[in-house]
């Protein structure tokens, strides 16, 4: 049994990481709730029982094995060091340790050998190229992998439980006839779209989009692999939609394709369009598997897919994900110092 | 002056049609709403003045110049025969007749040129193509096109009124708590991103797809250009935005495309990232330019763009470049018997 720390414990992740934690049956014989000072003292609930929610300090980790992190990058980089001095593995779920050459970064379908190098802090990917490499992975293992192209369709509560707060008062707004006074982002998110997710750099491509293209190709193992994305929010609650185009080194098949996926860990296939069975965001919504279909050979290019894939970014994008990574260091033997009990 | 029938005139569309042909004052000596005999003695609006709508029938057309049709494939193919053999010019916005070789299709901006060959019936594009070649002929133009990847993100209103409504109603009852009941799509819109726009053929792209991947080829004039699109609607009432990815013959930088852009017709550019600005759905609808911005050097391709665009499906996607191809008919004396006094 370990000591499970969980910190932004009142997040949207954080929430949903107390979920998984719960329905995976992780062994946790002591369960930690942390949040900034702003939400210390609040309850949170873990198997049916309320727990208080104590304040995120650098002596928060005394006795911890496993330090969920989900508080934003800032407070990773400030506490995340405190966790690990104190004996705990770090798995992460902000961009701060990402692309450190000596943080491993880990879909545990795709790399899960990357996590025997780890040095306290494991890195959980981003909500868009987590599902993307448990699609991809084992295409690329097939026939080799040449160029991804990908447009994404992400929901609000990639940003936090305000965007999802702000979605629902601005669409009622809107059927009521009320002008939107928008806080969480620069512009309405009700009945538009935003090709806008964190911030510009000078190539144009957003960080966002950098995180994408950047963690895809650490955790395939292809550092000069061409990737471009660009990511957009959409008015969907919960559930990351990609359109994705990718260049193989030889042939494949759609049906090929097809059959791999059909097997593949993490993935779900859902490529019956004819029935009208295709991904749906709020199919993916609650689910820990990428939902993938509309496989279809590229007309636009003579080795080139084709595809469409769902997934739940709080669960696969992120909580599922952290959890099976912490699944994935107690089954190993990859805890540190103060082994449990 | 001349006298215009608009077929269709309740539906969104051709409600559209009635407000264009208003605002740019074109010279209407008699308007003739007609529509299925389900809508024939509603009234619609027309300078200020309520018009009955007739039934649609072979015999709708005498006298009729100019013929804006937008009342679905079927009707186009059953009754445009009628108003072209009555001596009218129809300007179609179904699919009927657009890959039809004898038929031009035309967005004034690209191709208005193509217009002089018509033989009665003139074809009016999809409208994700439409605003797609406004953005891409002067790129194309200036260093030769190669490939063009899309992936849209689809208004409702691209369906009709009954859609409109779909989606209020589904966003009003889910934030009560709701369940919803689709009727128009097979899934709900609202909070929802639908990848099926049209029906699947066997290679699994859609009817849609198809639209977009052989229009645009025949109005750039490049029977040949590898194209892919993936169609995908979004919740939103009205403006169709698409993520486009493109790869030229000769290098080109992204300031050299906002350089073309910033002076082509049809376009507005909207390119500051660090200020917020960017096309946005919202901001598209009730304009007839198409809004391009995001344009960015592809880092997945030696030669490739990035850009976003987005466009009002209901005006520069179909009524206002319908009254701009019954514009240049006028003016080019292409009408065809009985030229107005």
């Amino acid at each position: 049994m370990f000591r499970v720390a969980v910190v932004g414990a009142t997040g949207a992740v954080g929430g949903t990481m107390l979920r998984v934690l719960e329905e995976r049956g992780f062994p946790v014989s002591e369960l930690r709730p942390l949040a900034s000072a702003r939400s210390a003292g609040t309850q949170v609930d873990y198997l049916g029982i309320p727990r208080t929610v104590e304040e995120l300090t650098t002596s928060s980790f005394e006795g911890v094995d496993i330090a969920l992190f989900s508080a934003g990058g800032s407070r990773s980089r400030q506490f995340a060091p405190a966790a690990v001095a104190a004996g705990a593995v770090v798995v992460d779920n902000s961009s701060a340790f990402r692309m450190d050459p000596d943080v491993p970064l880990v879909v545990p379908e795709v790399n899960e050998d990357a996590l025997e190098t780890h040095k306290g802090i494991v890195a959980n990917p981003n909500c868009v190229a987590a599902p993307l490499v448990v699609a991809l992975k084992p295409i690329a293992d097939e026939v080799g992998l040449e160029r991804i192209v990908l447009s994404s369709y992400q929901s609000v509560s990639g940003t936090g439980v305000a965007a999802i707060e702000e979605l629902r008062s601005e669409s009622a707004g809107h059927l009521d006839g009320r002008e939107p006074e928008p806080a969480v982002y620069p512009h309405p998110i009700a009945f538009n779209v935003l090709p806008h997710i964190d911030t510009f750099d000078e190539s144009g491509y957003t960080g966002e989009e950098r995180k994408v293209m950047d963690e895809t190709r650490k955790m395939l193992g292809m550092p000069n692999l061409p990737v471009s994305a660009t990511c957009v929010r959409v008015p969907v609650m919960v559930g990351h939609s990609e359109s994705v185009q990718i260049e193989t080194t030889d042939l494949i098949s759609p049906d090929k394709v097809r059959e791999l996926l059909m097997v593949a860990p993490g993935v779900s296939l859902v490529d019956e369009p004819e029935a009208n069975r295709y991904p749906l965001p709020r199919d993916a919504a609650g689910r820990d598997e990428v939902l993938v279909g509309r496989i279809r050979a590229d007309s636009s290019h003579p080795r080139g897919i084709v595809l469409w894939l769902a997934a739940d970014n709080l669960r696969k994008g992120a909580a599922t994900n952290a959890v099976q990574i912490a699944e994935s260091i107690v089954t190993n033997g990859l805890l540190r110092g103060h082994q449990a009990a």
